[in-house]
């Protein structure tokens, strides 16, 4: 008989390897990022008789030079459980869910048939229910008037649960688009220029067009002007185009902004346009009794994409898309296929695979299951009100100091701000500030984050992204690991503060 | 400070249990499913004291409960590592491809971008070159022509691989579409009534609806027929149709059928029509000397999608989209956020995201790297070759024995069958046979294997799927579990054989 015992040795040493980053929080000395270059990385596995590249007529690896690349993986990966990384809306999993995941990649099933995956279906359909109960859609349950449908599905990403909810939005306005397709009637999608570009993605992808997506104008903050809405949806008519969905944001990427979402849905009401959320950063603040407030209207929308693997710690991806009538699942998505979803077997009506694009799909749900109960609701409440005070810790932090200029006012999880050189201190506060610079020292600044990130990755210090605002390029600082302290945050304004010193005296 | 430390000995406790699954093959008599109900599962998590429905004002659970309701996740979800688990086109996941899985999830980060990828972003591009020398595409390399732009991309599974793939087709023919959207002319596109849903399903997401999808006449075997295609694509321009694309299927779901792709090349290459190749089964042929000549052709594709995660063991999710022109990736897919995509930052030119769909991308390459090579590309055409193997056993044992006929003669992993009652044998193969039936027979037959399915289930023997071919429901064994031994389908086949003669016998 075959034995796979020498392989299940080496997985369970590359096993170990991932078990001991899971196991212990990054000593606050660690680096963020080893940063190498693609070459050296090449060097590196090439030194520990792995190449990088897979050769020609590849040979079977040694068992302990496996290991060592599994090592170097973990020692040249960003360090995203680090709490000096600010780079990303993702922060600091929580180890219940990397281990979650873990559960789930071992038990390699699909997720489209309870046959297949009769734990996991189970599991989704109760945090589904549960979801949507934070975003105040109507009840539902098990044994519900629906069927028990559970009311949305998990996406693999904030993009993809985008898409499908805009095939939704045409699939009602138009419901022989699915067999017939489109009649090439130009429609219209409005979305606030500070929304996410998963909106224009998705309308190419869906054959609709970029141009069909109207970037309506925002605060200064980036939240979508109801009046400007208003006035955009009056002009796409004008312009011939079949107004079909808003999409309404629920936390922007770069200022976690939220659209006055009562304002959109009465707007959608009036007009019967299709109300997508996508709250795919800031949704998680409906676990917050204090910050739950910034979704009010929400609950009128008729889907909302959330990302529980944003804030909320869960790996990549978990991405749940809520509808508000579960009954719109099928007739967009189903196909029938006989020889998976058969109807004389066992608990068939469970399937989720039929009221979904995808066909197989990886386990999303038990890690955040699993989270969840380790975690208890205030439990998420808190992990999501301390990325706030963090926020707001350094908000305050950076209004002390006259080094530093606040660019965007912000009211909820991210901070964007600049770096000012001495000779222009104090600089306002946002665009005033701004706009105040004279073009050359514009100029400069504009140059100064990316060589601070430069050298902020070279010395593996800290991760921070940044990204132009009123066309300069300013930092931004996200927070979702819950282990952040503010002695974290204060090292790395000084270190921001340190290098940026340096690079303007030799700029 | 903070610490997690409760929070990471909860997790490396269900980590531990995942790890118990991984490090030891299944005992032959262990039970490859333990069915329950829902009303059942929902009792067993209840009585751990963690019910699987998240209720209002969710409370903390214990660490100790926690564990338990890891265990039953465990014990309860199907063990597709089983070796009589013959129920999908995956099976038996690589021990390595779950320990490089672990490794990933741990690590958390987004495909996205070399930032915050830099080992994986080499990796991926690495596997797609790889990958794509086997579909015998133009060599590329990292210092390559195409600016060291690797051939395609990792999707979240074959569906959304021929989402992808059919909108590069799209966009080829109609270049201003990701802009301007459909003009609403029609289009056709062609696939094997043999094929894959994917193509109906991913025509309604692009909104060419799914009419346009022309179910192309096939051989008894589920091969698509050359002059068949060459038929349609005259239909449908007769019928006002702009043709599209062809998908041409290395490997059906049902029968792992090819289709004649050099044929359909042809066809492609004289009209001038998209080919894309859906190998997400059989493309792991190429691994194979013996047995990459049923994909002779697919080097003239446009596009192919190959998922590891079926017959190479990867787990749930590894597909890749291979495309013969990197350059197209760009102009069909981008959009600049410019949060995310600096120009002026380290390496950008290695980022992936603005040449895709998605935008954070779960890590999928990993876990194929690793297994890769801990297998060498010999490992790699040993795992497919066994499959084989066990099919031609398979179909040889049924031969031997006059109690089952083969309903699809069959060339590759997939075997379809039915149980023939005693006074009807012997039974002639293929649609011969199941003719020959008389309607009260063939209703009784047909009936057969939802139930002898649901024994099987209950007495959690074996997993075997089974679906309508000439309107009688067969059974068919897929072989991906390299595991897999003579005995163990000797033993189905003799379990199969035991409880239809009982079901038979009570109809």
């Amino acid at each position: 008989m075959n034995s796979d015992t020498p392989r299940r040795e080496v997985a369970s040493a590359i096993a170990a390897v991932a078990l001991d980053h899971l196991s212990n929080e990054p000593p606050a000395d660690s680096p963020v990022v080893r940063l190498r270059s693609p070459e050296e990385l090449a060097t590196l596995f090439e030194k520990v008789g792995v190449p990088l590249e897979l050769g020609h007529k590849l040979p079977a690896a040694e068992a302990d030079a496996l290991v060592d690349a599994a090592k170097l993986i973990v020692d040249y990966s960003v360090n995203t459980s680090h709490r000096r990384f600010f780079n990303q809306n993702f922060a600091g999993p929580d180890p219940v869910a990397v281990a979650g995941d873990w559960l789930a990649a071992t038990m390699n099933t699909t997720g489209a048939t309870f046959e297949a995956a009769p734990v996991f279906t189970l599991m989704e359909a109760a945090l589904l229910r549960k979801l949507a109960s934070f975003a105040g859609y109507p009840e539902s349950g098990p044994d519900d008037d629906h069927g028990g449908v559970p009311p949305g599905l998990f996406a693999p990403g904030g993009s993809s649960g985008t898409l499908y909810a805009l095939q939704l939005a045409r699939h009602r306005m138009f419901p022989t688009i699915t067999t017939e397709g489109s009649t090439g009637e130009p429609v219209a999608i409005f979305v606030s220029n500070a929304g996410h570009y998963a909106a224009k993605k998705s309308a190419s992808l869906l054959g609709v067009g970029t141009n069909a997506v109207v970037a309506v104008e925002s605060d200064e903050e980036g939240a979508m002007l109801p009046s400007a809405l208003d006035d955009a949806v009056g002009q796409a008519e004008a312009d011939g185009r079949r107004p079909m969905a808003v999409i309404g944001t629920a936390g922007t990427t770069v200022t976690s902004a939220f659209d006055p979402l009562n304002d959109l849905a009465d707007i959608c009401a009036e007009r019967d346009l299709w109300f997508h959320v996508d709250g795919c950063w800031g949704g998680s603040a409906l676990f917050s009794e204090r910050h739950r407030h910034l979704l009010a209207g929400v609950e009128q929308s008729d889907s909302f994409v959330w990302n529980l693997h944003k804030m909320m710690g869960m790996t990549q991806q978990c991405s749940a898309l809520l509808v508000r009538d579960p009954a719109q699942l099928g007739p967009c998505f189903a196909t029938g296929a006989d020889y998976l979803f058969q109807p004389d077997k066992l608990n068939a009506h469970l399937d989720s695979g039929d009221r979904h694009f995808q066909c197989a799909r990886r386990i999303d749900s038990a890690k955040l299951w699993l989270t969840w109960n380790a975690s208890g609701d205030d439990g998420f409440a808190a992990r999501v009100d301390h990325a706030f005070d963090m926020a707001e810790f350094t908000r305050s932090a950076l209004r002390e100091r006259d080094d530093f200029a606040v660019v965007v006012e912000g009211s909820f999880t991210n901070v964007v701000f600049v770096w000012v050189p001495p000779e222009l201190r104090p600089l306002p506060e946002g665009l005033e500030g701004v706009s105040s610079l004279d073009p050359a020292d514009h100029k400069r600044m504009h140059a100064l984050p990316s060589k601070v990130k430069s050298r902020m990755q070279a010395d593996g210090i800290a991760m921070v992204g940044y990204q132009p605002i009123y066309c300069i390029n300013t930092y931004r600082l996200l927070f979702a690991n819950p282990m952040v302290a503010e002695s974290d945050v204060a090292d790395v304004l000084d270190y921001i503060a340190r290098i940026s010193a340096e690079e303007w005296a030799e700029s």
